[in-house]
């Protein structure tokens, strides 16, 4: 019997974890519920009910694991918990400075209702977080360092959209080449935050707005931008709408540490992801996870999971001896 | 209180696991084990005492988790399922296609004896494993790539060291740049095995030795070397141990997959090593998997587990608390 998955929220998101069950042969999409009118909702697949969310309780025994699709600013920090109290849940919850306070969150409401929440599903936090875990475990003396783009920035985007005079506006964080060579050569370099990304903007500006202010605001915006170099595109909108539209994303997470009685030795772990669509892959990690949502669930665990929880074999639709014999 | 570490074994790799220990706060080393004379085994760590082999049995209240560093082929088949009876084991098993039978073996005398065993623990497999586990739950459609290099092989150094006329060798495993620059480019290529690594074979010839034969027998070995572009160079025993004692190793893991309804979209995840020393490496992989397996006997489970069956934070000296606020 495959798993039934619930999907809350169709954005971005909410579409990608649609294509991941299609990818995958042991789920199955039960429904999706949205905020938004049912009726005007179009899914790619056929056959599945788009219900309103006032309407999710009513799912409970039609549901294993529901995916909450929605954003870590307002809304997962009250779906996560109130969900969690009726359905097995996963979400994608990335702020990572009140992840402790959302992991205790979902994990009393979890208990209090016996199901299983794994909160910050996704590739950081996820599969990143993952990467950092395991390298240090396995090289306790060492260095982290973790590298994101080339990739837009929604949070950085959003912000040079606030500025007066601005129309749209896309930024994309992208890695220091030198950097990364200085970290691969294994010399645990002190890098500065201006040293390891730049920014760029591409903006689209309002007729007659004074494009250098404009350039201004945003390159000494704090805790968004004065940290960093940041170079600014003035461009039209068409020009924005034609080549700024790709959700490509990237990244790279390396420990570098040493091992011998002397520190003699030197090692590099690196792990990298190049996407050609950042919801898409996020969803693909959602999706995973909810095998493993139900898995322990059907062992009678209950609480709040993090992906450092949570053992590999979990993730997959294989046995136990298939992964043994073919990906061990 | 520390996690009591034995060693049983102490050639490459037990004098890794006394330096993996060294660099973790929360491991002690109580004993090394031998099946030499043990007065004839010289420690690097002060205090800890060297045993025969033969008086294992004495030491199990003072061993939280034995650490096994014998060889694949005849030691830990034999060692592994002896071991479990009376103490929680970790070995490094290696063969991938008898893995599955090991793992039945131990699995039945871990149970017996109410005792953990993790086996087949290291980089690959090991880490190896984990990145394709991982990359295969999140991707379910696409390809894996592994490749290993350059390091030194050490079953293919042994055979070219069977060659009448081989006084030494020394044989490393290089991938091809090429190959992996097919595969980070996405288009999922097929590789056969001459495409995907070559092999350099430093050889010091006995006296008088037809080099023409040997080179001959290297390059045509079945199994070994017929499927690849073997270069062989002879050279002096000297420049041998000048030049060939390097213990470093490196290695590459990829999931190249699709994702999206139609797989629009097209994702890379890389996992790579870059080692000094493959048996230091391979012996901080093992001290990490020491602290799970303490930690699953001390839930009163028992059995054979691999790195697939391991939640992450099990690894880890650090509290769920701690690992959440800093590495999530």
């Amino acid at each position: 019997m495959k798993t039934r998955i619930g999907i809350f929220g169709y954005g971005n998101l909410g579409r990608g974890v649609e294509s991941a069950v299609k990818h995958s042969s042991d789920l199955e999409l039960a429904a999706v519920f949205t905020r938004r009118d049912p009726s005007t909702v179009k899914l790619r697949t056929e056959g599945v009910p788009v219900i309103s969310a006032d309407q999710l309780k009513d799912w409970k025994d039609r549901i294993d694991v529901l995916i909450l699709c929605g954003g870590s600013a307002t809304d997962l920090p009250e779906q996560t918990p109130a969900c969690v109290k009726d359905f097995n849940v996963i979400d994608s919850f990335d702020t990572h400075a009140r992840i402790p306070e959302h992991f205790a969150n979902v994990d009393a409401a979890a208990k209090n209702g016996k199901h299983v929440g794994i909160i910050s599903v996704g590739w950081d936090p996820g599969l990143f977080s993952l990467a950092r875990v395991y390298s240090n475990a396995v090289l306790p003396s060492g260095k982290d360092y973790t590298f994101w783009g080339k990739g837009l920035s929604q949070g950085h985007s959003d912000a040079i959209r606030r500025i007066a005079g601005v129309k749209d506006a896309r930024q994309y964080t992208i890695p220091v080449q030198e950097a990364l060579d200085a970290v691969r050569s294994g010399s645990q370099p002190e890098l500065s935050t201006r040293q390891k990304h730049t920014r760029e903007a591409w903006v689209v500006a309002e007729d007659n707005a004074d494009l250098s202010r404009i350039e201004h605001e945003i390159v000494t915006m704090k805790n968004y931008f004065d940290e960093y170099d940041t170079t600014v595109h003035f461009i039209s909108e068409e020009e924005l709408k034609q080549n700024h539209g790709s959700m490509g994303h990237a990244g790279f997470v390396f420990r570098s540490g040493t091992t011998g009685m002397n520190d003699e030795y030197s090692d590099i772990i690196e792990f990298s992801l190049k996407l050609d669509s950042n919801p898409e892959f996020t969803s693909s990690v959602l999706a995973a996870y909810a095998r493993a949502a139900k898995r322990l669930y059907d062992e009678g665990r209950c609480g709040a999971f993090t992906v450092l929880d949570i053992p590999p074999a979990y993730l997959c639709e294989q046995s136990g001896d298939f992964l043994r014999g073919h990906l061990l």
